[in-house]
């Protein structure tokens, strides 16, 4: 994996880059739509490459881990195959959703045991086990094991949790280390930062996640709850220590303005469930500003959902999908918050390189963020 | 609207003919996939036209008459604009989705009064609110407001019925002839054959329905519990009493078998939710044979749901997806579905004017009714 900065804003952090996969090439900024079972939610392959212009997506380990299960994961030759998708994937690690199991699971220095949200069947996580799921999974950028704290959360705890990410990582990296990818397409770990919004243990998790010197580098533990301001705050600061000359992906961010915000801030990639369920329920990013689309003002308005994504279908009429629930609706509006998103890194990265990247984004979030 | 018939199978009564409508020409025989809410449920607009090639397809007018409601659908311009499918479309009458309120409406000589199944509000049919209605509704070919007999059906009560029928079809033919279409765009009336399965009132419904002399014209009351057996034997002996030179419609019917024996029984235009409705249950057609994706014994095979119509998803894929509730599944599986029936009648029609129509359908059905 090669990662090489195209050009740098003169003001900011923001960068442009290019990341080189087995899979192919990611300029970013970039986001990432998110399938978590292998799909991203009613929108299909075709769109998500032609229409969406996606360059990498996401899938949960949790949720393919469960369903279909690995043994049809390495039978179908890795997800890739299985989704039919050829571009670039990354997958988080399970830790996550797995920590989001509250009442059942079960956390010791070797690792996680849960039930499975399903059928309530036993399963156990470890820093080895999550590699080892995610080589058969098969994605190009691979995530460490670690836990994800809470918000608000304790300073002891976010400090004993850091360390136990940290004892944790090294065991994935001598795993990872360990073994060969299965499919023929080199994988890379990430290690991620936590240290909740304490900057100290920021400092401290982002000195030895960089010492670690893998491809590439994350952050997490952050929008969970957390003021915005304390979000581009850890931000800027675990991105002032990461090193430079490797991409940064913040987990789990955001909404388009946290997302311009962490590109100035020095972010490369993102991922966020954000516009898919925004999407289903009616809530449209558009070029021209935001549309509550079940708002009774749209019941008459036949002019397109937006020109430049959705050309093809009015306000009215996806007022009317959602409305009686029908699922063209949620697929019209799934692949019109997408495309904006990918649109909307891709400008940044234009005017990133064109060298007006703050201009752009004062003008582009006064524009994008009205209510229409 | 002009009907030719291209040419007639020599041993049989199907014939292949060409429909003009103000808004383009139908192949038949043809299959009209259902836009119940003005959409064909999970397929857009774009896969209708180039995947699945549909020519025409059908909305219903009560639901549409409910949601969005008129004053939405005149404001847009009628249905074809309101959803952006510019091919023809056909809209029933309402009366056969009214008479299955059972507890909810009340009949009279005037027409039906009823209560929404959404909220309650009451509501009156007539024959000539059912023609003003798809009159800003818009449709290319509209359809007489009829009492559809359920199955069993005691020969009074059909009798009686059918008498009802035809005392509305002259009230619907009045309105048609004394009202314009609204948009620009001819619309044809077609009337309706009823007759339950009583020979006698069949011949009286087709004779009376023959006289009226309508650009086409409609069977009904059949594929409603009834013995496949009856409903054959009532098409065609309807079919031999409608006139030749108009495109005749069997509605509601059906499956595949049942489409190509009624083509042979004379039979140019074809209705059903099968090909949807079953896609969401997993059970797929295909042009190997059937395929309940749901099965285990696809758990694990990666090969494509169908060379012909989706190679791009596998079974293995297609059965996690409908597995998992995601609605990329339905997507898929109705594609498929609704693109394998219009191929069949395209068939249908290509070997009827090759001269083997008989030996084709005899081949094809023990293909496509295998379960694989």
């Amino acid at each position: 994996m090669k990662f090489n900065i195209v050009n740098e804003d003169s003001t900011t952090k923001a960068r442009a880059g290019v990341l080189e996969t087995a899979r192919g090439i990611i300029e970013t900024p970039i986001f990432m739509p998110v399938g978590t079972q292998a799909t991203v939610k009613n929108v299909n392959q075709q769109q998500l490459a032609n229409q969406i212009q996606a360059q990498i997506i996401l899938a949960n380990t949790y949720h393919v881990y469960l369903r279909p299960g690995l043994e049809v994961l390495q039978a179908a030759g890795g997800v890739h195959q299985f989704m039919n998708w050829n571009k670039p994937m990354l997958t988080d690690s399970g830790g996550f959703q797995v920590f989001s199991l509250n009442d059942i699971r079960k956390i010791t220095e070797e690792g996680v045991e849960f039930k499975s949200h399903i059928d309530g069947s036993k399963h156990f996580f470890s820093p080895e086990r999550a590699m080892d799921i995610q080589r058969i999974i098969g994605a190009d950028i691979i995530m460490a094991f670690d836990e994800c704290t809470p918000y608000p959360c304790e300073y002891d705890y976010a400090k004993k949790s850091m360390h136990l990410t940290h004892r944790w990582l090294k065991r994935c990296i001598k795993q990872v280390d360990e073994t060969q990818a299965l499919y023929g397409f080199n994988q890379e770990l990430f290690p991620i930062v936590q240290g909740s919004v304490y900057k100290d243990l920021r400092t401290e998790s982002a000195q030895f996640i960089a010492e670690q010197d893998r491809a590439g580098n994350a952050i997490g533990g952050l929008s969970v709850g957390e003021p915005a301001e304390d979000m581009y705050e850890m931000t800027e600061h675990v991105c002032s220590i990461l090193p430079h000359n490797k991409p940064r992906y913040l987990m789990g961010v955001g909404t388009p303005e946290n997302i311009l915000t962490c590109i100035e801030l020095g972010v490369d990639m993102f991922d966020c469930v954000m516009p898919t369920r925004n999407a289903r329920h009616g809530f449209i990013f558009t070029s021209q500003g935001i549309v509550n689309i079940k708002n009774k003002k749209w019941q008459f308005d036949f002019s397109p959902l937006d020109e430049q994504f959705t050309p093809d279908y009015s306000k009215a009429y996806l007022r009317h999908l959602i409305h009686v629930g029908e699922n063209l609706g949620a697929q019209i509006a799934s692949n019109q918050n997408l495309s904006f998103y990918l649109w909307l890194v891709k400008e940044a990265r234009k005017h990133i390189i064109a060298g007006d990247f703050v201009t752009w984004k004062k003008n582009t979030l006064e524009i994008i963020t009205r209510r229409l």
